[in-house]
């Protein structure tokens, strides 16, 4: 997580004060729930709410003390002491500091993830309008890299769509995967804390009550939420990857939008480079790579040891700012993205007729010829217009063993364009809803 | 995939054979549902089926084919025309390749996931067993290595099931990611062939439709499944790690079953090691691995290129395969697990008593004492008992500040192992749903 | 590793039978130094060696003997006493398993890193004589896909051999990395065995001495020679993905050789696809996924634990055979590459002198004028040319701010190509010692 | 990289600051060089390096202009241009952005390297300290956890020794990789500059020149410097895991020092936890994590994209500043660690001499017994030991077929302790150079 690649929105989640300011509520609440019990007074946990609520939480303080105890969340409780006063001492009843700890990270990261997921609602709205927009503008489909037979540019986009459509969904299990709460002290059994505090703060922060903990929530939830992330990225290099070829200068199909008095290049001032997507590509690397940590980090020593929470100190921001800006740059890209119908037109002609070959193929087998005589016959008179040896519709006719079966008005019916796109709308219909 | 590691039922699913199979059935359908459309002729549909049902495909032959033409299906289809006769021609109408390939591939992951899910009710069904078994056996818990408070090892079994029933629920996820079907032609645009066709396979097939596809299915979907099954893995190995711990020398509480005849070492006839969950430790970490190549198979340039391929013929087989050898080992280490309750009892007994130092902490503050003097007071009470400088109640008892607050009946009853245990009936209702 | 992408020589190094081998030369060199030593009769060697040497050992026997024992060398070493008779009792005096198995493992990488060597020096040799061949043939530069300035394609291939040949440096590194031998006993302080021992076995097989060894040699070595393996195969994935770009459809300036017979694509016969390289890419992807188990295989615990073994199991074959198969088939490629010169001259005049408007920056600030100012008067030329409005020579001579300063004659020196070429000879002295 | 585990040193240079001065002493160089060829004025050069040399950069002001060229490279040639006057437009002469960028990025390499290579001589002093200190205390040796024969605590270290004296040297080889420098132009043709500068310059910066670069200097070199790193991070996971185990409550051999006023647990005062190799766990995750991204950075397309760059501007910093930190903090563990050497004698003892089952097995191979039978004989007097049922040395006694063969005094030898320390000094002195 570098400035460069920061929202402030996202960021903000992971600020120490957003932080103390957590792990304040969930003190306060217990304070609350065990006054509830009769395990403290009342008055104490209205002290605490009153005076922690108006408290600004000093983070230099907090460091200050944490450099001698060594202990982070003691550190805070001592400052909250400092802040609260003698009824400090009914605060933190009964909990150890994962309790606090691990419910904070998941209000973080359940709170990350409705970031994610308006990112995505956002996207999606950009795919789906420049989908429709280009419903039926017609490209060339490739596989390998190699032109393949038409489609159009918003089936592109619809493919796109229904991939972070699935993406989203993915969030959203992720996100139920670490939206549970632990408040069960030092190793899970409860012994010092009643489990109604517990139900008591799931339910006043959102949360599942987290149904075996061990001191702390167990990680193979935070294993899932981190590979869903590496997943989501993976999406985002790959539609990043189609812009990038798209906007290359042999292809030239669409372009990242290139502002008024930005420079490509500090040498050669003609380059208009999409610099937005090759970023994406390597920002998606980046959230691929923090899964591999999360999934280390499943197997604590016995109840639990401490080595998760470095890698989790470093991921929990790291991951979801990265993601959070890298969907919103995506966005912009979509967004924004110069759409040239004429090159797509111009590239689709480029190999002569080359890419209706399988419908020729099919006719010929309709015709009675075998499959392997007729895919003999088409690669023979396609393999010629590659080495720019003339064009494919003229040598198919010219072919007597391909006219034996197909006059050249069969021929050229084959040659048409819309045929290829007469199924656009039931493709729209499957991902959008409607066509 | 090696022999040493796998199973015959898992591997099976991913043999020529079985995939020979499969395609088979994918293009028949496929004949079948264009004869019921008037494209091809009823009496193909008939033949093919007829033939092929009763052929058994000859791998060497097909490989033969392929070492010419260098395409499998078009040498898969080369030898199902020698087989099915001239009908043959008939066959793969309007698909592509990759219509077979990858709704095969996902016929095989489908398989493979319901013999992993078959597997986790097996571990589930062992881990339940043990925990009801053990559910008050008392046992120390550790946090970082170091004694932290009594549990029970029915508990530790508990937060296990707790852990693999979500991991069922991840896999019947990542079942429903993978099951469908695609059959829509060169490029995903059904130029020609009916989406009904996809629609018919899908139905016999029990896959769902995919909604757009571009020569291939999208491979965001292979990459949520193969980081399910790291996730899966990495809860395996949590599972391993905490026998390993438990039958360490000086723990010993717990033991991998030792056969007779067995061998630990063939320097040292006395050793019995836990070499069945270090060996699935090893294996989670390749199933983790497998998860990296998955994701960077999804960034396919345009339409699709073949790099996913090479990855997927490698881990489809490795990972499930190696998944399923370690939930089957790890569900017979489970069912058979040496479990040793009266060293639980010793290393329970070992500390003299420190474990019980929160409830001294907790009952001082409820006495007025502040939380820091109160920790001050335990700490330096405990620590001379780690330098075995004293036990831990005789000093708390002659520590005068301490017995300014609490009587020599007041703590002796801190020291109260039933204390510990009195909400595991509640935490195994939570995951169990009863006690 | 599959057969699919295997090759005879480096699978026969991970087969039963070589390791079985080189066990037995092991244990036989181990009892020729205890007679040399007097711990054991000569004779005993004599007879061990003298069997040992002819007969060839029973997979399926040594199988069914570790079922029983299950364990791998006991169960060797009982089939070996089969063999041997009772001088086998003075065979593996004083070692442990490990001894064995560690240093068998680094013979078999040893053997597999000179195999590897060997094509990479055919890579090299194949990638030198074709940028020779093309040493002047001039094609574009690309940076960010899109047209940057002239260069040849003997220097694109000039970078890959300087790439290649660096990793046969590091290849050469990762073999000295594991080229230890390992005879040290229970947990390597050579209690039951004199480190001569040790130092006769690894002379014998070109070994250096491990310096200390815990009954395993560190696997700190082998995460270095699997992340070497890695990083070879990104650098096979970079030229890889070279290739691809290079035969896309709109660029068209090389591609892989396509045999007589060959089909690309089931459904389109006029398809010619990049197959090899884009299943190179693949193979890349699980030849880097291996570093992961790898590095994780370090921390064993304590002098050892066995959590190794079966990622080695698979690692081992699966990363050495998949890149001798990778390093094999990007030599074939290289050297049957059909190259397009017209093709790349073509795509170079594609953008109408674009490329050269880093000279016409550089001739204007020679002119006085500001950095700045020359960057936005040689843009404002540039950007109408990628809209299709006008050729830039035209548009510069056409500017009264730019011919204030250079006079057509000047500008047209400036879309010269060979200025471009006037080093090629400098860097292939660099790379290649000759020019 | 997060402030808690990152050291001044080295963050300060990743610093914008840092990275601008390089910058500028490249670009000031690279003038001086071109000034020498009578590219440029000498007195342009001259005052440059005055102005620039007494400027501070300013990030804020280089930071607003980037948002309007939105390049970094242009946004500082821009600020320079401000500072030195009209002479600046002869700086950046015929170089492009990567040129400054490339060789910036590995000078930080460089320099990061040199403070890690730092690191680990401090690191390696402290083991060795440690190791000479406890050269012949006896502690008993654990394969898979298990109790194996006696080593020294001393033998634990120099293993640790030796594989961060190869880690060392793994440092010096990955600097090696990254310290070159280009300064080609646009596509590394040297078109626009003359190959001199770029020697110039190396020599300057002390770094080698890159024998053909393509813009940038090519990623194999960081994909082998990152995967290094990775491979580092692992061993000092190794150590920390080692630590980790020997503190545990029933080992309790070695602890991390404690310090006063330290606290272990909010909830629990009694705590001690091994807490800095439990973090150091975790760092060593992230840095391994690193090594992937890095290689997946090796492909960029054609002569280059942009990829990499956010990739590196992340893990650049993170993972060197967090080796950087866990090198420190790891030797700040050994240097510290409290051992306990009486407690190393208790566990050695504790297993009732079954640690010596193999001098028994051997002896009696030595009188004759055949190796299996030799085994079993051992073996069924340990395996009573394991469950409680008596004394090894007292079982062999009684065992009438062990004292057919091995007289009372004969099995009472085979106890002994020295035994196993023979050669401690052999070790010693190959690891050392001295015992």
């Amino acid at each position: 997580m570098i400035p460069r690649y920061s929202r402030p929105e996202m960021t903000a989640i992971w600020s120490p004060e957003t932080k103390f300011r957590i792990w304040f509520e969930i003190e306060a609440h217990a304070t609350t729930a065990l006054a509830e019990l009769g395990v403290v007074p009342k008055e104490a946990a209205a002290i605490v709410w009153e005076k922690g609520s108006k408290a600004v939480f000093d983070v230099a303080r907090i460091d200050e003390i944490e450099r001698e105890v060594k202990h982070d969340v003691i550190a805070f409780l001592t400052h909250l002491a400092e802040i609260v006063g003698p009824e400090a001492r009914f605060v933190h009843q009964g909990m150890t500091s994962s309790d606090v700890l691990d419910t904070c990270f998941n209000v973080q990261l359940v709170r990350a993830t409705d970031l994610l997921l308006a990112d995505m609602d956002g996207l999606l709205a950009a795919i789906r309008r420049r989908a429709f927009e280009h419903k039926m503008t017609p490209t060339i489909g490739r596989s390998h890299g190699i032109h393949a037979e038409p489609v159009t540019f918003g089936l592109k986009l619809a493919q796109a769509y229904a991939e972070f459509d699935r993406c989203r969904e993915r969030l959203v299990n992720a996100r139920r995967e670490i939206a549970t709460c632990a408040i069960s002290g030092a190793v899970g059994t409860f012994a010092n804390i009643d489990p109604r505090v517990e139900e008591y703060i799931a339910e006043k922060l959102g949360l599942a009550v987290e149904p075996v903990s061990t001191q702390v929530i167990p990680r193979d939830r935070h294993a899932m939420y981190f590979a869903t992330l590496g997943v989501v990225a993976s999406s985002i290099e790959r539609l990043a990857t189609e812009v990038r070829h798209l906007q290359r200068s042999e292809v030239y199909e669409a372009e990242e939008f290139f502002s008024e008095g930005q420079k490509g290049s500090s040498a050669m001032p003609h380059k208009r480079n999409p610099v937005l997507t090759e970023n994406l590509t390597g920002l998606a690397r980046m959230v691929r790579a923090y899964a591999m940590p999360a999934m280390e980090n499943v197997a604590l020593w016995h109840e639990r040891d401490i080595s998760h929470s470095s890698v989790e100190r470093m991921i929990g921001p790291d991951a979801t700012v990265t993601l959070d800006f890298a969907l919103a740059r995506l966005t912009g890209v979509v967004d924004k993205l110069l759409v040239y119908p004429e090159n797509m037109q111009k590239n689709l002609d480029r190999l002569g007729g080359l890419v209706h070959s399988q419908r020729v193929l099919l006719a010929l087998t309709q015709k009675g010829v075998s499959r392997e005589d007729a895919y003999r016959l088409v690669q023979r008179n396609a393999m010629p217009v590659w080495r720019g040896e003339g064009d494919f519709l003229s040598l198919l006719k010219a072919d007597p063993e391909v006219n034996k079966h197909l006059s050249d008005a069969e021929l050229e019916e084959k040659f048409d364009l819309g045929y290829h796109l007469k199924h656009v709308d039931t493709i729209f219909r499957r991902v959008f809803g409607e066509a």
